[in-house]
């Protein structure tokens, strides 16, 4: 669905979804990571909905960036070693 | 930019950009959390790309998700007490 609604500085921008398929079943779309469980030092998490191992990241960021124009990219979160 | 691709199941579905304002200057907006250094036991980050505090959650995927239809929230880190 598309509706006109007002953006900053009076541009006009659409209202869309930007999820068009990640388990539409649910209400709310919501992770949660236990930050201690984590295995790696370095772990990806998808913000732009087109990950086929959301909610990780699997670098389809880069083909919707080219798509669109667009500059989205993921939450890194770090696990130092100790 | 609005191109025509092909969605799943023959689906035409069109490919937009899913981030209209958040730091457009950067080429890819990547973050990085130290989850060690988190500290709260719980902390919110966005995924909807509509809030004011990016990369945290200000709750702005609600009144997202109420406009579009859309059913997108954020991934939260648990930093759960020792
Ligand atoms: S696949 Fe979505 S941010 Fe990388
Ligand atoms: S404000 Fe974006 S997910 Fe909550």
């Amino acid at each position: 669905s598309v509706k006109p609604i007002n953006g900053k500085r009076g541009m006009t921008i659409r209202a869309e979804a930007i999820n068009p398929e990640i388990r539409k079943s649910e209400e709310k779309v919501v992770d949660s990571v236990v930050v201690s469980e984590l295995a790696k030092p370095l772990t990806a998490y998808c913000r732009c909905w087109r990950s086929g191992t959301f909610p990780l990241c699997d670098g389809s960021h880069v083909k919707h960036n080219k798509a669109t124009g667009d500059n989205v990219g993921p939450l890194l979160l770090k696990k130092p070693k100790e």
